[in-house]
């Protein structure tokens, strides 16, 4: 690699907000994540107000020490958007009005009946011969422009959603130019396995795999591993990582759930969809959400038809026919009463898998039934699966959290032994 | 207020792992809202990686800007921890043992029967005639060091349980010398009103008040506004505040859901409560999620027993009871389909208020019913609400949050009429 061409990026994240510490800076973390895995070094982050003389100033700053200077916020309608307008005049550039990110806001307020202020105008001057990245998700669309040195500025929207949608769609093609050697990586999602017992497994390849490496990956209430391999081309790069994730394979294949599958649930829906298969769920300390997660992937319909959010025992009883007996015998938080549930939501929705969930989320825990005691079971029709959690010292939402991620492992299992 | 004595400070995040994005800095957003809170200005947040150089350099620069420097992570014991001798070098200060420490570290070590390496000793080397802040959670104490021009350093640890901790135990008490004014602020949370037309329903009182500032405040699919007072007294400052929002209640006051309240599903959970009333969902393209978000908020059970995700048309017929005919005439996306899951779930719930939610999240969109159209119908037993929304140009998972947003504001409006 020609060092000499590397480029350095800094990134300058916009927003009273953040300094106020209303909010965390999510987008400093995904776009520092992407430049990292592209290659671009990134030395500085800073965070200013909506205001255009420290904006003005960070940005002369950026400009001695870096090659590329990313900015998010500040580009929406309102007054005290000003990033186009601080950056245009430190770039000596004009802002001009774009003529398609015009006629789209003008269209939008027209289909939604809603009479347009002249201040939504604002998000379509653009600096003149800038790049322009469109926003599918919002309105004002995002920039590159080049200085007259050669420094180059990126400015993108602050809300997350507008920015990492745009930075995937257009920013990422953008900045390859400035890439000479290729980052890629692979993620192998696990479920039933716990991190230290996985990380305990896999030591050695993680501690001395250099290229690709093996690491450890972050998120709530989930075991990920990020294999990541630098080469002059994207086939080698593939084939070092699907030979590390063999290798993973041989020692924890049976906790694995997919590769590159993003969540458990995206991994169901396409398990299920293969199979014909469909699945039922009754919820009680859950409330739904594994049923919202199941929806939130596209196609789901092809294997959900219902899910049940029984609260109470009284729906428990008269909706899903759970004897009322067990409830009395057992309570409402008991194997039994799960395994009701499933067999319930099995004959109501004529799905091929009942799932029902039943535990304590807290409040309302006692000393026999903890906060993070759940109970779920899964039907089939001729089979009964259960299994106990309990996970204290956490939140209510965690416990419903691993609550759903358990459920939702139970099926893939299931669905896998088909 | 004596603007001569007010401080302002700046915050510098240490860690190599932040400008890889492998972390969210939520030590920033944290110390950020403390200081507001305290109403000590930040202006500039600056992240660096573990490089004494940079870090220098951005010293150098925080003590033209800002009174008091903090900084977070670089306390540790292993060799790219250089927090403290960066700064006791840039400050002119030698670094010296402190005894307390290094008894406890050697303490620590004895009781858990390990050896201590010598790397550990240095996280009890700190910077002469500083203040030390006591870590309770982990091993490197904090502390607090001034230069010969009254410029304030604050060194805390990295590991967000410790620097939170610590944060709370000592630093306030340390800062609270620079404070001379209280900064109090209230939220006030708005539903069923863009963006644009709130601002400009509001904008002589958001562009001229400057005591309570006035100020809008992102979040994704919500519209929000801080009111911010500073004043010498608590009671001065909400006084003010109280004010500021009985003005904007005389403009906007119909679609305020509640003032600090978090959430609408908090605001619903508390106000039918408060009125003994019960609500039920049945939800298709939401899939979930309303009775999710509503029973993620404790002591949902008083007010929640049932919620029904009728995905297919199949279960909205034989388990809601809609007609046959309705599906065939108007579709199972039409504002029959949900009068009739609304009738239905309150029917077979017995709540005082049935909700039905129909809609098309994307994909499976046609012409005349496009990604981004859903119906929403309220039943209370006697009288029939409904709404039709239409958001193009969106994600699924924001049709879906804008769908509950909207069925949620409805049934806070009918709870409130009651």
């Amino acid at each position: 690699m020609d060092n000499n061409s590397k480029k350095s990026a800094e990134l300058i994240s916009i927003g009273t907000e953040l300094l106020l510490g209303n909010i965390l800076n999510t987008n400093a973390k995904y776009i520092s994540e992407k430049l990292s895995q592209m290659g671009i070094d990134v030395y500085y982050q800073t965070v200013v107000g909506d205001n255009p003389d420290r904006l003005e100033r960070a940005l002369e700053l950026a400009k001695t020490r870096a090659d590329i200077i990313i900015t998010t916020g500040g580009l929406g309608p309102t007054y005290d958007d000003l990033t186009k307008e601080t950056i245009a005049r430190d770039f000596g550039k004009k802002l001009v009005m774009h003529e398609p990110t015009k006629e789209f806001i003008e269209a939008f307020f027209k289909k939604v009946k809603r009479e347009m202020t002249p201040n939504n105008l604002k998000q379509a001057m653009m600096p003149e011969n800038s790049v322009i990245f469109p926003n599918k998700v919002g309105m004002a669309p995002g920039c590159a422009v080049e200085d007259d040195f050669g420094k180059i500025a990126i400015m993108l929207p602050g809300p997350p959603r507008e920015m990492t949608a745009m930075f995937e769609d257009s920013v990422m093609d953008y900045l390859a130019q400035f890439c000479d050697s290729i980052i890629a990586s692979k993620t192998i999602y696990t479920a039933g396995i716990g991190e230290s017992t996985l990380e305990d497994t896999l030591y050695d390849m993680m501690t001395t795999s250099t290229n690709p490496t093996i690491a450890p990956y972050a998120k709530e209430g989930e075991c990920i591993l990020r294999v990541t391999a630098k080469c002059k081309t994207k086939e080698e790069a593939e084939r070092l990582i699907d030979e590390a994730i063999e290798k993973v394979k041989a020692r924890v294949g049976e906790y694995i759930y997919g590769i590159d599958v993003g969540t458990i649930e995206n991994a169901i829906v396409t398990l299920l969809k293969e199979k014909g298969l469909k699945a039922a769920f009754a919820e009680s300390c859950t409330g739904g959400l594994i049923s919202k997660r199941i929806t939130d992937i596209p196609g789901a319909s092809d294997v959900f038809d219902m899910g049940l959010v029984a609260y109470s025992n009284d729906v428990k009883i008269k909706v899903l026919g759970v004897d009322e007996a067990i409830i009395r015998e057992h309570g409402a938080v008991s194997e039994e009463c799960a395994v009701a549930m499933a067999k319930g939501i099995y004959k109501l929705s004529g799905a091929d898998f009942g799932i029902g969930v039943t535990g304590v989320a807290g409040p309302g825990q006692s000393e026999e039934k903890p906060a993070g005691l759940v109970y779920i079971a899964l039907w089939d029709g001729k089979e009964v699966k259960t299994r106990r959690m309990n996970v204290s010292r956490t939140t209510r939402g965690m416990v419903r959290l691993f609550a759903a991620n358990y459920a939702l492992d139970m099926l893939r299992r299931a669905a896998q032994a088909r």
